[in-house]
């Protein structure tokens, strides 16, 4: 029977991926208490160390879409958010401009490039979704990339908290989210549209749906893990 | 025994590479023949329309390396390949100045697009190959791009000999080749340096050399279902 279920249209269709903000990150305790000021520095740090695993799986992970993909214009779309992670040399790019973060809060480059922060949670959730983009169908890759529709409104919030409470940050360090921002909403109005246009059955579409679900539960994973560490602790 | 030998020096491994040059394909009947001015316009094009399935399956191979590996730098040396297969947009590109080479043998570009042409043998080839670099280590996937040290040559024979035995051919449908030979020096000095700097064990240098044998193989092998093929017309 549900192989018979007419597509949805456009707008429909587009509502149902809008309606998996309810579990975006930006809800989680953890978060909720960054945005509000309440992290002590030992704990922005733990973030900022656990995340950076997840940047920096961020370029490998959409290869794997792009090696994935036979068409040629969806590849050649894709590409620059590889450029956009990695840069152009040593550096440059998404993941140097967490790492300038990560000095802000007081962690050195090496402890974390050498992941000895990263929770074992936080790595079975980013290893699952560099996984899920290897072994699914590019589209649903590129489905599970739309979590970025909720991120600039999220980012923005949180660079705001950042800057107010948490007076000690070096402001400049917080470039990440200013460059960040701008750039994801151009990068998911791209996906979006990709996704849209190649979901032509309600199964695809249905299947689009389940992998932006998934990827909020990595991203709400990652910060389940931290949580629980933060409470072994105390 | 065999993990407590000795790495090579880097002009012994370097020979090594090089000697695996005895099995790439311009030694096959099928190029010497082709070179030879002795090939007929549809068999020809039987090669074009196959070695098309090679071409296209090329962007996807090389993701598939960059998906794997965790380092930047090795990530930002590679991408470059992906963008020389695509282009950066249509009718751009390595695989589309093959097209224009599919056009000059007279073949329509749909007849190549849907791979009618492909047969088994060549597509079981080729999806090893992509298979070799989504499953392999990184730096295998590397290793197996080194039969371009022995590309140049034997292109820069077949362009010749295209263009001196097969007159009906339009000398600008070469410019696949002319634009690959100086491309394809630039790239495998690249890949032979990743390669040689990163294989530090005798270990890893076999098997360097293996996924080199292995490429070979590929190569040999879609000649081989190409002769088999011609010979069954016969």
């Amino acid at each position: 029977m549900g192989e018979n279920r007419l597509a949805l249209d456009r707008t429909e269709f587009e509502g149902m991926l809008r309606a998996t903000e309810s579990g975006y990150w930006d809800k989680h305790p953890f978060h909720q208490r960054m945005d509000a000021g309440e992290l002590d520095p030992s704990q922005l740090r733990l973030w900022v160390a656990n995340r950076w695993y997840y940047q920096r799986s961020l370029p490998q992970k959409d290869a794997a879409i792009v090696a994935n993909c036979p068409l040629p214009e969806i590849r050649r779309r894709w590409l620059p958010r590889i450029v956009y992670h990695d840069g152009t040399s040593d550096g440059d790019g998404g993941c140097a401009r967490w790492l300038v973060l990560a000095e802000a809060v007081g962690l050195s480059r090496a402890e974390v490039t050498d992941e000895r922060h990263v929770l074992p949670g936080v790595r079975f959730a980013v290893d699952s979704y560099v996984t899920f983009a290897r072994t699914r169908p590019w589209l649903e890759g590129i489905a599970s990339s739309l979590t970025e529709l909720f991120a600039p409104r999220a980012m923005a919030t949180r660079a705001a908290a950042l800057k107010r409470h948490y007076p000690w940050l070096d402001h400049d360090a917080l470039t990440y989210f200013d460059s960040r921002i701008g750039r994801a909403r151009e990068e998911c109005a791209d996906a979006l549209d990709i996704v849209l246009s190649h979901c032509s059955s309600r199964q695809g579409q249905d299947a689009a749906v389940r992998a932006l679900e998934f990827k909020t539960d990595v991203l709400w994973s990652m910060l389940d893990a931290i949580e629980h560490a933060l409470r072994e602790r105390r």
